[in-house]
């Protein structure tokens, strides 16, 4: 299976962070998002969403939008678990999943794409060029301000954030966290339980992946 | 197994027409939105994050977030099958689904909440208000017409929007045309394969749930 990457990029590496808790290799097409190659016709051709990650499976196939990608890794690996166990814990890691997206990659993204100079005139992945919105950006940085507080009170209570195992969840807010680096928004000593987790969850070999 | 739900609101539609699809009878609980009911403490100790649809099971606990919520449904009642079916069913499905969601609901909720005054401070849901920013109304009323000239593409090609069957992808792209009523866009003449799709789908006893 080849996976089009961009190693700068935060969705892309979900994918490989996944693969890497999964033990699954991937070979590594790099497209350089930095020189706009995803524009070009041949990626056209592959993702015509002219993003990544995306990933072409043998028999030429692909798949987009970085969890389905994860969730085909899943069948092909299943352990170890990182969607959840049971129908109650599979829901869990859903619910904070798309908390993850939803509250923190989300308002991430919505920082960086409209403030960015790189991203001057695509706020937005893929084929329409959409201009930046500086008021987006900023409610953007105060989105991930509120997710790290709501983090910070779930960690009192447990583990990770879906509970006591590791699973997608937690993929999805180191990346944000480390994607806000960007934003100058940092994890720190302020909210010990967030730092106590990030730091844990760098720690792991699948976050250099 | 309660669902808090608002009749008149995207996200708890999606869960109603999903266990109507799989024959599930829940109780419903209507917490009336236009009354601001989910802000009341009541509702704060169900879901703090103050936000319908939220599922309670007998023993009480609660579970959040729409697509949370239809993924424990779907364990309790695995027929008929709308998450997929085999690996590359269900990635396609998830596939399907995130850009219905992504460039779809996303962009509908951006286009009304941003526009419709009802909404004026109230741009998220949830527990912090954010002010409406007029240029993301207009953003996402471009990215709807975009989202509509892709799925007119793509319904050239399937009966469905994820292929042969009807699925989760289907029941979040009806409800976010639906809800695009509100923005005065509609699914028309002017594109066929979307308004074949569209009378279909409409015409399923569960799109009254």
């Amino acid at each position: 299976m080849k996976l089009y990457d961009f190693k700068m990029a935060p969705n892309p590496r979900r994918v490989r962070m996944f693969a890497a808790e999964k033990g699954i290799d991937l070979e590594i097409i790099e497209v350089n998002l930095g020189a706009k190659e995803q524009m070009a016709d041949d990626f056209k051709a592959i993702n015509p969403r002219l993003a990544v990650p995306a990933l072409e499976l043998d028999d030429g196939t692909v798949i987009t939008e970085c969890i389905a990608i994860c969730r085909y890794l899943d069948e092909v690996q299943p352990e170890p678990v990182l969607f959840g166990t049971g129908p109650l814990g599979r829901a869990t890691v859903e619910m904070w999943h798309r908390r993850c997206e939803l509250e923190g990659l989300q308002a991430v993204a919505e920082g960086v794409r409209n403030s960015v100079e790189f991203f001057a005139g695509r706020a937005i992945a893929g084929p329409v060029d959409f201009p930046q919105i500086p008021e987006l950006a900023e409610r953007g940085k105060a989105r991930v301000e509120l997710f790290a507080a709501m983090l910070e009170e779930r960690l009192g209570e447990s583990e990770y954030i879906a509970g006591d195992d590791f699973t997608v969840a937690d993929i999805a807010a180191l990346i944000a966290f480390d994607f806000a680096k960007v934003l100058k928004i940092r994890v720190t000593d302020e909210t010990p339980n967030l730092k106590r987790w990030y730091d844990a969850v760098s720690a792991r070999p699948s976050a250099a992946a």
